[in-house]
């Protein structure tokens, strides 16, 4: 993936989704059943963290480079430099995953 | 059940849920008939609590190996290493089971 | 009542129903026309409180052994070692009753 | 009315409804049109009430004895030793009546 | 109008409703085909304010003997030794009238 | 526009608004087909400011003079010694306009 | 753009928005069928800030001109001296495109 052009706002990260093949080598599988299907992607980007009302701001629990798995239904996507990603509040992302 | 590989975030739960036969033989029986069935299972994963005001985090009331009752609709049902797993709130959970 | 199994979290309250002909013996009678109908049961479990943003937990209002009146729809309908109790919060209790 | 048997939890207040004649003879008169019709009551028991932040409670405005009206919707109608009763919340209850 | 025989509670107001004539005459005209029709009325009674987390009460902006404006759907009408009025909370109450 | 006889209440703010003709020529145009059009006028009066938890009141953005641009939906049309105006909260102005 | 006549209040932001053709050029690609599209443009005036609990006003984290991405159906439309602008609110931008 090329260098990334975007930085989020807040909370926020930008994860760049896992082919579905990928995941099954990783060896989670994610039930095509499921109401809301989680998906797993790589982390390439994360925001400043949440403005706490001390006027500090919460740092995020995840990093560039993580695994991470989040629910289908939350974020939204878009195209950078041909790349798809998605954007993401911190609260979205259910798990790390650790190999 | 192998080494679990994912680290839930914030107050999140990772929950093993008992087979229908082995809650049975642990004498409580879930209802079936009742609108929002509660599930039995084995904690497998904690996070390190919830993100408090102070910048510190709520300690969680449950550890790994807890037997829990919880909700049925929370949470989110994943696979992790051929494994059903769910990912829950802290908040979802009813209560402990102590034998 | 066997003892029982179950540690409820935060302010959940476990409520053993009393059956119809106890309530009427006992002097409260809970209409059926209401909406809403209040129901009376014995606490047979409690939950450490609920969690303060200082990190303390507040008092429960209600210990085992008290007699209380409740909401019907709140809570949850569970059985445990053969008995059907009730996991509800604190604040789904209406009053404690006093002979 | 009998010596009340139930102690209500927080802010919560037990009321007494006045019947209908005994409303037109203290002079108000509540209008049947109104699509939330306040109702008229004598205050019966009181909780200790509302838990604050600091932990503290706050106190009532309103103690046994006072004549209250309140909305026709708040609360729950229970019965208590042969006696209809309402439980309220103190917010539900818009004014105390002087003679 | 008789001496007030109710005491609000909170930040609650008792607003005598001006009569359609009178209102014409103070110069403020209301348009009957607004969806959210305003009111003009005198303030003929207040609670003590608004019970704030320091224990303390806010101090309530408006008078008894203040003319105010405020929304058509606050609050319940009751009536008070034969006469009609209106409690509202002090924040249904948009503006005082100044002549 | 005659002297306002009305005194809006905390964060409320009333504003006069621009006839259309007038808009046209000040060079802003708002689009008729927007689903929630935007709307501009003159503040013709301010309230206190809003009341903060610590008891103070947070100082107004806008002062008596300010073109202001406002959604179209917020607020209610009132008519004040033949003029109409509109009472606002101030978090329904959007932006100042600046000349 | 000419001189941008307006000022936003809060934590208020007025974007106006890349056309499409340079939307493409720059290299960030939106979906036509996402059911919220993301949108691009440049940051064309900023408020003072959010205001906090303490009084004073949260830093924004973007600044004249700074590319942005936001939400389809965040703000509101507005024409300015014959330019088409949005105005948003801060938690509306999703990343700053930096190239």
């Amino acid at each position: 993936m090329a260098k990334l052009k975007i930085r989020p706002l807040d909370d926020r990260v930008v994860v760049s989704p896992l082919e579905a093949e990928q995941r099954t080598a990783g060896g989670i599988v994610l039930p095509d059943s499921a109401k809301e299907r989680p998906q797993r992607g790589t982390v390439v980007a994360v925001g400043p963290g949440k403005l706490l009302d001390s006027g500090k701001r919460a740092e995020l629990a995840v990093a560039v480079g993580d695994q991470v798995i989040y629910g289908k239904y939350g974020g939204t996507d878009i195209e950078v430099g041909g790349d798809d990603v998605k954007v993401l509040r911190e609260s979205d992302i259910l798990a790390k995953v650790v190999e």
